[in-house]
């Protein structure tokens, strides 16, 4: 495949400034490219590579200092350069749309049509799968079990009972939807579960990293917003709910009952307990430890999390504690010999 | 389903204030249920909703303020939900009890009666799994592995070889039972792997989250007490021994060879270094990064871990540090000002 | 199998001291030993066990404090132990070398001699299996991976399309190799997914622990580098580079495009943020979080991670924190005290 720099500039949404004839074959990153290829510029941390990138042209923001190459000026040069991958790259969901003869399919599922279902994949009774959606080997999808359209399941993902996922919802290996929360009560030494009647509703456009757990609610259900993106490793326990557009970096993990509002980030490692709720638009910084709600559009970090600015103002100064401490101990010396002489 | 109030508050171990006739036909959470339904109040938390739930009646503790609704006095209200969630919602263990046709069984596994194995299971020479126990589909069972009885173990979990799991013991999905643990000895710049000759044992009653990995000892034994429960995503490394009765709530991580004593808790996202002891009963906060025994019946709590109370007033004093800094230096220069005039 | 303590002094790389002609038939840790054991002494914390272990024989460092027992002195006590364990314990990599029938394998793979694939395994068009590698049930292994020789992958794991694979690498049970690196460009209030068109390079003698996810490239390569070690439930973003002879302890996470440093360490729980450098043989403490580039050789803890002589300081000074703030709220009225004395 091969385009004028002229026309990509078009589809990306930039402006050329330089060689509008230059043809692009490919993209690559920064450091990875090689001539023929578009490459771009998103964090200032890569710009000394643009002196080096063989690259045929670069997608940056305009006012990017000056070089010698063809550039394509974006607003938003991340997105300009999604749209070149995008366009050069195939669509990673074209696989065949065939139900492989060793998957396990019960009488009772509905496939929609361009469904693909893998080898020893499993969908039991009751369950249904929308257009165009694709289901990789070996996963399993529980009993009366709801999937939407031009979904993409990878291997081994494990879908319990009565779970409802939207349309285009992306689920990566070894992730595990509608597991039992974990909800125990205490009849004397022993614990005794309690059932977990409730389920899981994930919305559209959702992608679920690979060995998520989301559990089922106790009663009622578990939910992700539209849009949310969640990242590997990451643990949803029973009744929590994700609102939309959210981000949550790898290996977080949040208590049950907890509501994370639209548009909230929680970076990785992080950890809220359970029954808070993290407002719209609240930044959780990696491996904070949230006690309690969060309010809108705050950023928190540390342990307990505590708003950021004052947080890092304390974790700064705790350099500084040995040291305090010695003249602590000092001053008071001082003090005690000027008491002394006073007192004489 | 129905029953009077009369009659589920004597199944549920509680007695009615108000009117005993009401008929209840199902259970549900205080913000979900609708007439007909019980629910609980349990948690302080959400005793607001007494007011707007649409439940026919709920369970409390004795002396909950005065609501007009029907209610059942209980002692342990969370248990006696469990109790009616247990009476109106059919088990979870109720799959046809049948070996499907793709299952892949040797010769020499041992199946007890009444066993259900679901599809594209695997299970090797020598493994024997009990009366009444369920593998749902893509579960691998290692050779020689014994599962007991009245077992329910979740789509997808690696069980492998040598493995003992006692009776009523859940497992979810995903979970790997019996992986390598993690030794290698020096060999010059190179790690060479140690053979992990050990085995787990599960011992009856415990549930084990979705996507948890627990490995083999090196020599010996890794066991889970009888009783225990363990949250999604908890790593359990070798030679680990938990007694009967513990809770690790996700993303918990405990180091080889660590114990944990009966009734302990470890809140999510906690650690423990290796070769330690956790003592009986004690509780290590969320988060918490545990380098040294802890005495039975003990709270800790941050990183390093300590005494609870002591944690908690050092976190409280962070906030004041900066300020502390700047009040340190302004009386070393009232000090230094004194000095002089007394110098003088 | 049996041999006398002399032989075996031979084969691990020590000598007697006592008995040589004391026949040894197995070998077991120091707490399980049996008589006919032989056992080691690697960690002083076990030196207890000295006296009442009944082992036959106990591989010790030289100058290890006398024991009425034969011993075999040895430099690297640990490294002698493996390789009695190994002398003992036949491989664990001694499956048959055939493929089940219920395995699903394209027309377009290679196999290689030898290989093993277990029941409902899965191999996709132009994957290539190296000689004597074995395949496990449940794996997936997508389109145009490469896996090389004597390799022992564990079942269920998922190896996506494009990987590469080296020489005696060790997978454990449900881990998964590039899933797509979580990479989205904001366009307005909506994630936009970034294609994920990279790919995953796993070198020679890695072994890769249960559960674990590592993330292919955005563009380029996810690299681990030659008999690098990762314990359970380890997190590799798209783009992170670590090289040789690195040590992951479970559940660590690594944020995109981070490069590990040659023997370098990360404890439990330890996370680092991406696009930093941890450098060559640096050791990163349990839980520490990481956040900005290590220096070689290294040792750093606490969050945000510092270097671990100053962290240490400051984590004991912590302890004291409550009281200095007293004390200087003392020290401030004793000073105002002088001060109105001198100005009177």
């Amino acid at each position: 495949m091969e385009i004028a720099l002229k026309e990509l500039a078009r589809l990306v949404g930039g402006v050329v400034s330089g060689d509008e004839s230059v043809v692009i074959t490919g993209v690559a990153g920064i450091k990875e490219a090689m001539p023929g290829d578009v490459t771009f510029l998103a964090h200032p941390r890569y710009e000394k590579f643009m002196q080096t990138t063989r690259a045929s042209a670069v997608i940056v923001a305009p006012g990017t200092s000056g070089q010698d190459k063809p550039l394509i000026l974006s607003d938003n040069p991340y997105l300009s350069f999604v749209k070149a991958v995008e366009f050069f790259v195939p669509n990673k969901n074209n696989y065949p749309r065939v139900v492989h003869p060793s998957a396990v399919i019960s009488d009772s599922a509905k496939l929609g049509s361009e469904v693909a279902v893998g080898a020893c994949a499993v969908v039991e009774d009751g369950a249904s799968i929308g257009d165009g959606t694709v289901i990789r080997p070996g996963v399993f999808i529980g009993r009366d079990t709801e999937i939407g359209c031009d979904c993409l399941v990878y291997p081994n993902v494990t879908i319990r009972e009565e779970v409802k996922i939207g349309d285009r919802v992306i689920i990566h290996g070894g992730a595990v939807i509608g597991s039992d929360g974990f909800g125990f009560a205490k009849d004397g030494d022993v614990y005794r579960k309690i059932p977990q009647i409730g389920n899981v509703v994930v919305e559209d456009d959702v992608e679920i990293g690979a060995n998520v757990t989301i559990d089922r609610a106790t009663t009622g259900t578990t939910r992700v917003g539209k849009g949310t993106k969640i990242d590997n490793l990451v643990q949803v326990a029973h009744n929590v709910v994700i609102r939309e557009n959210c981000i949550l970096v790898a290996q977080v993990g949040i208590g049950g009952t907890t509501e994370i509002g639209k548009g909230a980030t929680l970076a990785g490692q992080a950890g809220a307990v359970g029954h808070i709720k993290i407002g719209d638009g609240a930044v959780v910084a990696a491996q904070a430890g949230v006690t309690k709600s969060v309010p809108a559009d705050t950023m928190v970090s540390g342990y307990p999390a505590r708003e950021h600015g004052q947080a890092k103002k304390i974790y700064a100064s705790l350099q500084k504690l040995p040291d305090l401490l010695k003249r602590v101990a000092e001053i008071g010396e001082r003090l005690a010999k000027i008491e002394e002489k006073l007192k004489g």
